[in-house]
């Protein structure tokens, strides 16, 4: 049928990634299927309208790809989410960012899943990589523990600082900082003025392993663990996830897509993703 | 009498802050004089036995002051906390830290106040400056707003961080991590070698100011802040402060006190501060 053609398109676009560097595509592919085969028997096909999977801009300089796979209702997994952005700069180059993120429903409390990396040049990259807790931690000395303490998350945000080109990087945001977990990654890397060869060697070299030990930390210990979630906490893990959704969207989405591709294509885009949004 | 001789020698050990550099015991007296200037009226004299306002280890190499002072029931504040701790290093050198917090009572919701300054060399100086939140910030937004956005607190971290010397603290508490707000100054301050006079300069140009615009910020927006806390709201306080006081007397003061002074004197100090501590 035509939808399900269109719905292949999608797909095969989204996993082009057709603007970033090889050892940049292979991260996000690898990263992609190891949560689509882990979870494969739960996850639907993506079922965005077929112009906001895939969206060029009318003048041609951005063009958006996004993937969103809602999970069956038997599955600890709400949706997961990839993506790929690509924006020719007034002053010359480019700027691409690629995501995947992955939403727990509420019949598990644990950590979300989060990974996006922004090249704004060939020498400039900033990796953000998180669990966030759906818990305050000050409340929940366990959730920290179990979650953060046990499972050694620190040492891979260590790894990374140890690297010479690897700065904090501070969002804006202080809404984005406080949802962040105690071992979040947020790192700038900037290089000596190269083709970009140095940055892909970070990413191939740390980036790459370090976001695939703490994908498989979520996997094994968050999105697979056996919580107990009683009434009042999922009441509770309700009313946070909410906020953090409603904000992610406002704060992140809101503020970049309409300038990129205008008011009118950024709101439908928006208006499709706050449906997986909604808790 | 006996008891009032003993109070005055305790105070006046704390305000003598005799290890450290001009500009460091200057800014200590200043924020001290400061908050007790603003709240005179409210605060009670501190009543902690004297070999705990004052103790020197047996073997004479580490000393401290601690100077609590509790508040009358009227009062927003709950007690203001001073200390000073000196230690002669195996190394040959010295550590002398210096502190100065204020929590609230639960019938002000609004965040409390801490500052540190760990000089663990003439050219090493660790700042902790922050208003720690009593709430979760991602299920307050307005919480976030009002005490850290609208206050612009963010600009003094920014300004410190602009410093060549200044680099970013990161604890390896997950839990002090999490406790602290987005705007949390943790910062360490590496000079060249010298003999602490470019540490001096900086704590005189830069911590000073910062340091005295932020308890400002608290003083007028936090501690006399007029917040209406329901009894819902006041439970939650007590919960989430309980939590905060008991971790962080167990992660800060219970890992470095028995190292200092021996697990006995170690001991009789937290049990003291504990009284106050306790919600």
């Amino acid at each position: 049928s035509i939808m399900d053609t269109q719905k292949k398109q999608g797909r095969s676009k989204f996993l082009e990634f057709p603007f970033v560097s090889a050892p940049h595509k292979n991260l996000m592919l690898d990263l992609v299927s190891t949560v689509e085969d882990r979870f494969e028997s739960h996850l639907l096909p993506c079922s965005l309208p077929p112009d906001v999977q895939y969206y060029k801009s009318k003048n041609g300089t951005s063009q958006v790809s996004l993937h969103i796979r809602p999970s069956n209702t038997d599955s600890p997994i709400d949706f997961v989410m990839g993506s790929w952005v690509h924006a020719e700069l007034p002053t010359g180059g480019s700027l691409d960012i690629t995501s995947l993120s992955a939403y727990l429903n509420s019949s598990n409390d644990a950590p979300n899943f989060v990974f996006e990396l922004i090249r704004s040049s060939p020498t400039m990259l900033i990796l953000v990589l998180d669990l966030p807790p759906r818990k305050d931690l000050v409340l929940w000395p366990d959730y920290l523990k179990t979650f953060y303490e046990d499972t050694k998350l620190d040492t891979h945000k260590q790894a990374l600082e140890k690297i010479p080109e690897v700065q904090p990087y501070i969002t804006s945001s202080l809404f984005i900082r406080s949802v962040a977990s105690p071992t979040a990654i947020f790192v700038r890397i900037q290089t000596e003025n190269d083709e970009g060869e140095r940055i892909d060697e970070i990413i191939k070299n740390h980036i790459d392993p370090v976001s695939k030990q703490v994908l498989g930390i979520w996997l094994d210990h968050c999105a697979c663990a056996e919580r107990e979630v009683g009434e009042e906490d999922k009441a509770y893990l309700i009313k946070r996830d909410g906020v953090i959704r409603n904000k992610t969207i406002e704060v992140d989405l809101g503020s970049s897509f309409p300038r990129l591709f205008g008011p009118e294509a950024a709101k439908q885009i928006l208006e499709a993703i706050k449906e997986y949004f909604t808790v």
